[in-house]
């Protein structure tokens, strides 16, 4: 290891381990044997047009501020405006439209990240990525924009380039039911096909009462080349266009509901209420309903066609309706709320719990149901993994604290390992690197209060960080 | 200390302690004064009749793993079925029954546990107790097994040679209400009643709209010679039973119930839904309404025969309903649910919160009602104590979790101290074993901070280990 | 530092700093920034009366023990009658007066305060304000009793007196909306104006359910000197009075819900309320509603007038109906009770949540929203911050818990930094110390474990300690 030259920016190598030096020591060796792993991001937020794209990336603002919620939520909580974040609006007032004088407001405000997984991320990506001389602050913000902007306009730095950097084995995107799949295509006409693949989203398909539902059953409709005019064509027309997912090299689905319900309808009634969704009558309670019905028939599909369910309820979306009209969603606004699953996941568990055929990862952002209901249930039902501590909980903290809460009742092995959840794509191997260090932390203490062997602490290390997620999601067909 | 020859398996010494040394040491200091307390066990599931039998116990599998709904549903939580387990079916129908296979595959599932308090308490009784001479895997399967088993074969692991072996001071079994308590009779008839009593669960008969419920208060009303043809009759019945009880030993009650709410009814509401009940055409809601009425009435009852109360809600029994249908209960499907205290307890605590002749222990399975709600109530109402963290939570984190989370507000002096919930007689020791050291490593902590003196330190700890208990479930008459 | 001589009762310079020896020695750097500090204490309930009057305190079972409830708790919660701690009686039934035998029943029981924040509050009071020779015990009782006796006589130990030698910069009391706050003109009389401020706390007016309520708005409306014989004349009442408390130097309103709703009524149907309220006709659920629709109204004040807006929703008040009946509020039965926040705010932060004429500041004793609801409101809210862990939570502990669950997802500059609740005048030095020394352990672990600088780790302590809490309650007019 050289030691960096006086005024550099480095970062320490031990950092995010634990701080007593007995634990550390261990945690060193374990992180060791992680580090230099693969990623496998299987559940993430990029934009599958952009890989296929390949271009290069635009200015510093465009790639680390403006779309990053995380970032933009925490200056605007300081009383800046978006619109000097040059955040959109929808009705296209004028915002903040210099890259430069969004990153400056940007660096004039780190300390505000200060003890945050946002901190950590950044001086990763900023120090490991791009080799920048100083933290950000208003004196260093100018210097730091160009030697970003000189790094982004270098081929190295174009996205399938880093792809590889980054030793990204394979990353899963978000898509909606109703995509074409084309940048997937592209991506796979030129052997990225394995490497690149989409995920199932249908949350627009399934909560019927949602303005522009009737929409995107159209385009349902004509995307699978099915007719959607019962609940029969709609459920034929679902499973044709995850057929074409899995085609597309797809391992999963992704389900985000306000709440884990999932209380199957009988048919008639779900046929009933899907009519007059069709016809614009149906009821709020009935909308509820039928997206709980539909997460239980989205298992049974699983179960025949082998994509791996994935559920993460508890999330009021666009809290601020002010906000939501003027800038629309995904600003910063989403916000935790409580939500059971005992008695919700009952129902599919019921029907498909010990079925071999089904993997259902549950993934929260609320901490308290960790140790009281996640892990009893992921525990016991062989269908049933506990997904990572997830979007505000992806922190160092949070993740030491889902393994306190988790394993002593769930074990390692009902857990699917890491899986990150981002849209920053510069920010994926942080999030992985940090998830390694952080587990190797946790296993270290284990090891050092002799509840574990130092050989086991290693093994569970590498099945955390690459085993376990590419076992809970398979490649399919 | 002794150096262990090269490969034999041995525990260490400090296991489960702190992994900071300064913490470490006084934690040794401490948990050194409380190694060699005998062992106060007030709350278990171990069966009375095997203990007046005193018959050598069966095989490793029939001990270890058929038994135990912690090892069984880790097992099947990777998709072996409990078949495979030797977990018998209602239906007669065929599971495997050679102990070796069943043992063999509990072996090859060894690494399930780690991280697990299963592991905890499987390695000292594998260590302490049998003196195996290898971790369980595939390999070692078989040599294990014959190893147990011949020690299983000598008079020394008899379970009433164990009982005095492991300085079981006096053990508290669980008995139904109906229950005839013939083998504690027995049991005191050769000199043992002072060190096995029995515990008076009255669950069956509370719940009126039970299947089976009219056939156990015709039990009821034949065990006690009282005739339960009303209200009164029950409750006179009741108080009958809870007198032998008391005569045969015992110490205490136990209710396990969905919720905590203790909300009287009048006598003329209990009454009218008792002869509802009796007709078989009580409603869920009454029943409920009726559950909660008798937790206060137990609590009157108490007060007049002394028995302890102890009250755990909150867990979801059976929530697979296949698997119940074919295997019954307690095979690992009791999964946490939250419940509300705070009002819940208050129509008790009204009534009898005061009452120097109630002592209710609250034990739960949710950590999120420690500091919010538990620990404020045992902190001021004088018949309140706040039970150990049970079953999911008596491991060595879940264990730490509770002290921190109530020691600030209720102190440690409003706590029962450690309480096991055991099934698994071998693992007896263990469990306490686990929880001094975890308690030393709290308090190590706090005089590590200079928050409280050593000396206070090893009190607090020799309270909660031996002396709380015992206070806590005093012998009555 | 002086070594103190053998058997004198001292603290240890690094009480309540991590035990690890790195982080410790962090820490130690980070604590001395802050330890000489002044303490600005915005929230608490120290009497303006005894201020003003500046008379000697009472004798210590009056000073220490009676008024606290704290510590009459613990000691109820082990058996002991209030009537032996002089706790008074509503119906002047007798009670122990000897302030000697309530002072010896306290020190006899001081092993109960063992890990609790009682504990560190009195060793800091009882060493570094009183010099005490001893621990508190059956056998010092006496002698203590005759220390602090001798030192209350004094002049230094008068109120004022107090006051400068604990560095209080500013002190909050809590004052009814119906206050004459004549102790408040008669300290700004003699300069105090500055350093003793009152907080508008209209709760008693808002409940109009509550009884006396109707006497509470007579008196409202002499003190505004406006009829309230209606919606409009009661809110221009309650602005009248505000506009008062702002002349007086205050700074805050203070909001004591049992939940956190806030949504708002039409003018109409809070006008049919009121009305229904004063002809004593309102129904509970009406009320209910009238206090929730009324939080939004103190908001809108609130950007017009400058007062911080505090809530502090999540408490069951007088669990004990016995209690209350016999001894009156606060004497240790209030207990916490779940409520949620993200749905609750909503009304209010959509109307106010941006605007940057409002400070709302939310406190609970409910950890379980930290992480899920609070954190990430406060984390996007420019209205909203996160006060400081309130009541049972500011313990060394719960403080630590706080900082771990909140920071990582609303940073540290969406809190208040530190702010006491305090009716115990004495220990208010020990509880900001208190504090400083667990943010300097949190700070000192980011520093150790490579997350944070040690300079920014200064700075933030600083913060924490006394910039944010001046900014949170800024001076108006």
């Amino acid at each position: 290891m050289t030691v960096p030259s006086a005024g550099a920016w480095t970062l320490h190598p031990d950092r995010a381990l634990p701080a007593d030096a007995v634990t550390r020591d261990i945690a060193r060796t374990v992180y060791a044997q992680t580090r230099d792993l693969p990623i496998v991001s299987m559940h993430g937020h990029v934009d599958a047009a952009a890989l296929n794209a390949d271009a290069h990336f635009g200015d510093p603002a465009e790639v680390f501020v403006v779309p990053d919620h995380y970032l933009v939520r925490m200056i605007v909580s300081q009383g800046v405006p978006h619109d000097a974040l040059g955040v959109p609006r929808k009705d296209g007032g004028a915002v903040e439209t210099d890259p430069r004088a969004i990153w400056r407001t940007f660096c004039a405000n780190w300390k505000l990240y200060r003890g945050t997984p946002t901190r950590y991320w950044l001086e990763h990506v900023f120090v490991e990525v791009f080799g920048l001389s100083a933290r950000p602050s208003a004196e260093t913000a100018d210097t730091l924009y160009d030697e970003i902007s000189a790094k982004l306009a270098t081929d190295e730095y174009r996205p399938l380039a880093l792809f590889d950097r980054f030793d990204l084995e394979i990353l899963a995107t978000t898509d909606p039911a109703t995509a074409t799949l084309s940048d997937h295509a592209a991506l796979a006409e030129r052997g990225w096909g394995q490497r690149i693949v989409p995920t199932f989203r249908p949350d627009a398909l399934l909560f019927v009462d949602r303005d522009g539902w009737a929409d995107d059953v159209r385009l349902l409709a004509e995307r699978a080349d099915v007719a959607v005019d019962s609940y029969t064509g709609y459920l034929r027309a679902l499973e044709q266009r995850r057929r074409a997912f899995v085609a597309a090299g797809a391992r999963a689905t992704d389900h985000g509901h306000l709440l884990a319900d999932t209380t199957p309808l009988s048919d008639a009634d779900a046929a009933r209420i899907f009519d007059a969704a069709l016809r614009g009558e149906v009821t709020a309670a009935e909308a509820t309903a039928f997206s709980g019905h539909m997460l239980t028939e989205m298992a049974r599909m699983s179960t025949e066609d082998g994509l791996t369910m994935q559920l993460h309820p508890g999330v009021a979306r666009n809290h601020s309706g002010s906000v939501f009209a003027a800038r629309g969603a995904d600003v910063g606004y989403d916000i935790p709320v409580q939500a059971e699953y005992t008695y919700a996941l009952r129902p599919l568990l019921e029907r498909f719990g010990h079925d071999p055929h089904l993997r259902l990862i549950v993934f929260t952002i609320d901490e308290t149901v960790f140790s009281r209901e996640l892990a009893p249930l992921a525990g016991v039902y062989p269908a049933m993994k506990l997904g990572a501590p997830w979007w505000f909980l992806d922190s160092p903290d949070g993740m030491r604290r889902y393994r306190e809460l988790v394993t002593e009742t769930a074990g390692f092995y009902n857990t699917t390992g890491f899986v990150d959840d981002t849209r920053a794509f510069f920010s994926i191997p942080a999030r992985h690197d940090l998830s390694r260090r952080i587990d190797a932390g946790y296993l270290a203490r284990l090891v050092a209060e002799h509840r574990l062997e130092l050989d086991e602490a290693v093994e569970v290390a590498q099945d955390l960080a690459y085993h376990l997620p590419k076992a809970a999601y398979p490649a399919l067909g």
